[in-house]
């Protein structure tokens, strides 16, 4: 994967999308990486509730890869019921289970989840709600949450960092909201078209080597010839030639064989 | 998010999954942090193409936080072309766009892919190649790909790194496995898998079809080979024979030459 580096913008034209609140994050590296994150994900509303080593920090600008966008508009909070006071939807991730009787999201759900709200409320400000790197979110802060999201993983190992897990999130929410605004998602198969052969150029080039092969006792069994012939032709069109590929074809039936096609009529 | 650290495993009853090859690594934090996704993700089977640093690395132990499962049995190879030998069906990831008739694939759209790769093919082995950290994938090895894979991000602003791309491709497979094995794949690929040919009986056809051409004077210009070989490299990946068909298809070049081929070395 090729690493571009640059200051990065936030997208034109997209939903807003969450706010990423960290709280109490201890290591600068992992806010800029949860930064990194998020820009490529077309978010810039990072919020950090109380960082250990105090805010700004030269540490997290550098482990942002450039992703200042984010990193210079960061707000600091003292607790998180400030973070979150003018959010209307509030997602916690947590690893642990916890005996609260809240919904329980995957990043899949949670990704709806906050496209509908975001839809839905008069001034939609959606949050997801990362807890600090030994010991994850209290209890406390959970009950100021609208949901729990727990990220479904190996059940034999699971170690995500802060920021693995914002990007994991936070790229399940872009896709599905490329998806939601029907925005420029790449084709399923976008095979590049242009110049694809036409069924008669890909039919004279089987005509080609049909000839070729009778000439050539190719076929040792008359009985089977049909089947035979059946198969390549399936294999061909398959293949969606494009017309430079059918003339190769051509050039290399003709070169084996030592001698031009004449096409019988 | 909680961090974890202990010895991982790889769970039980899963279905396998792709290996991932990592080609011409750099740093070995970047292959210890791509084992320690893959194992988040329940998948083992690391490959690494000539990394820069040599094998083992202690820095990726390191790295990979207890991911040793995927470390200590991480393979090596001297090129991609025998890292893929045994494989039934392989994507490459790249941020650029080439110039290739080729499948480019989403996450999603890979994983779904495989997915039905690996129910239908005999003995089937799928794969996520990633190239190295500044160029990427060459073209020379994009020609042993049966499809190109592409993360949308935010277009003004993609900076993954080898480990993040690893992580964001491995998560999207294993919830479209844990969700549904059955889903649906773009049509190009829905080809009936039980018999498909491995990379290594692939590349004996190509060989032989080449070995062919020499002899028969094909290649006029000199200079134009490399590029006609490749773009034919191209056309036969994009079949996906099937090992019967790679049979017939070595029978043709047979028949039309006049004469067996014997394979140089």
């Amino acid at each position: 994967m090729k690493n571009r580096i640059y200051r990065g913008e936030p997208p034109q034209n997209q939903p807003k999308g969450p706010a990423i609140i960290l709280v109490h994050t201890q290591m600068g590296e992992n806010i800029g990486m949860a930064a990194r994150a998020m820009l490529n994900c077309g978010l810039t509303d990072l919020r950090l509730v109380a960082p250990r080593d105090g805010w700004p920090s030269e540490i997290a600008q550098r482990a942002s890869s450039g992703a200042l966008a984010v990193i210079d508009q960061a707000k600091l909070y003292d607790t998180l019921a400030d973070a979150v006071a003018d959010c209307t939807f509030v997602v916690a991730t947590t690893s642990r289970t916890r005996d609260m009787v809240k919904p329980v999201l995957t990043p899949d759900t949670a990704a709806a989840a906050i496209l509908t709200a975001d839809q839905t409320a008069q001034k939609p400000v959606s949050a997801l709600v990362f807890g600090a790197e030994r010991t994850g979110l209290e209890n406390d802060d959970l009950t100021l949450c609208d949901a729990l999201l727990n990220i479904p993983l190996n059940p034999e190992y699971m170690s995500l960092n802060i920021a693995q897990a914002v990007l994991l999130t936070s790229y399940t929410w872009y896709q599905k909201m490329l998806v939601a605004t029907d925005a420029a998602v790449p084709d399923q198969l976008a095979v590049d078209d242009k110049d694809i052969a036409t069924k008669q150029e890909t039919e004279y080039l089987l005509q080609h080597m049909q000839d070729a092969l009778d000439e050539s006792g190719f076929f040792t069994a008359e009985n089977l010839r049909p089947t035979v012939l059946r198969n390549l032709r399936n294999t061909f069109q398959r293949m969606r030639l494009s017309r430079q590929e059918t003339h190769t074809f051509h050039g290399i039936i003709k070169s084996l064989r030592g001698k031009e096609w004449k096409k019988s009529s």
